[in-house]
């Protein structure tokens, strides 16, 4: 048995995980969960909301079972023990950036997308974001003069805040700026990167000629 | 000079971070930021986005700021070598927990108290918390046989999530069920809350007496 099970779609977020799962070399057995379709009872026993991506890690205390994308990426660093983790100095950025992306980022591109936006400085307020304007000028200021969340050194992080960064860009979700597309372009060089999105486009291509 | 600086407003989200500095017994210097006023410079330079909660580490390499409750609780576990990090079987939970709080529940609580609704299928698919409804139930059934987020023992997780369904069941912005209630309660019964809570709840009545 692979020792991590992975629930995924290709055309989810679950792109992330798979990236993350190249990272850190994992043995993993995908498992495809189909939109609108019966989904696999072990999938279903696993995770009631029947999210993707989520994974289960066949460990020696048992299994264990990991959603949402942030929480996958740096479960997985920490399970395999990988030097993606970040150093003592890095610990602050790290998760400041990881919380910063999952959180404010998320929310801010969600609701612009959608169209929901706070109606006076009160909502604003309780937003955890305040302004969408205001959450990208402070990823790009961040970003200014450090080539990864961390610094010099790319860690799992980058993976999940890329991530955010390289699907806002596609899909017109965040706004065009050179400090963003310089942290995609050095994302997008990364050897795991380019394993899993082969693995990921491949599959939709024969997702879509068997639609046709 | 404290160990920590702690930026804060009592009427916030800042009361979250303010348990997790006495959960750990930091050695903090708080710095109230008011609202809609001249806010510290040093405040300003620390955090461009000028949100609170925020701390600056005073560490032996340099200084190191933290943003986001869900990370400064964290953070605060990881540099003060707390117990209340996870052991290695529950790094799952605990991180599964930690994101689900500052991500789906976070977005959930929100959106549910703007009015904010998917339209459809297709956009509740955008959103990473599909529904208001499944996101109460996903965290409710969690809770079913559980004391804390990692199952008996209290984790720092438990100080972030917590404090959302504390507020959440105080503030009606999250519905009233037993599994809810119970944790909250046990919640309450921790010393550092109410150390915690004792200061803010003071600060509270001082700047309302002020106003008037």
């Amino acid at each position: 048995m692979a020792e991590f099970t992975f629930f995924f779609n290709p055309m989810s977020r679950a792109q992330i995980a798979r990236w993350a799962l190249h990272e850190v070399s994992a043995d993993y057995e995908p498992v495809l969960v189909p939109y609108g379709e019966d989904k696999p009872a072990e999938f279903l026993a696993a995770n009631a909301m029947a999210k993707i991506p989520t994974i289960i890690h066949h460990a020696q205390g048992g299994d264990k079972v990991v959603t949402e994308c942030a929480a996958i990426c740096h479960y997985l660093a920490e399970a395999t023990g990988s030097s993606l983790l970040p150093r003592p100095d890095e610990v602050a950025d790290y998760f400041r950036w990881l919380l910063f992306g999952a959180g404010p980022l998320e929310q801010a591109i969600i609701s612009h997308a959608m169209g929901w936006e706070a109606k006076d400085a009160q909502q604003e307020m309780m937003l955890g974001f305040g302004s969408y304007e205001r959450t990208m000028d402070a990823l790009d200021s961040w970003l200014q003069g450090r080539d990864f969340i961390c610094g010099t050194r790319f860690t799992m992080v980058d993976v999940y805040v890329g991530s955010q960064v390289d699907w806002g860009l596609a899909f017109g979700t965040m706004p065009d700026r050179p400090a963003f597309q310089a942290y995609a372009g050095r994302l997008r060089a990364r050897a795991a990167y380019a394993e899993a999105k082969a693995i990921d486009n491949a599959l939709i291509a024969q997702m879509k000629q068997a639609a046709n």
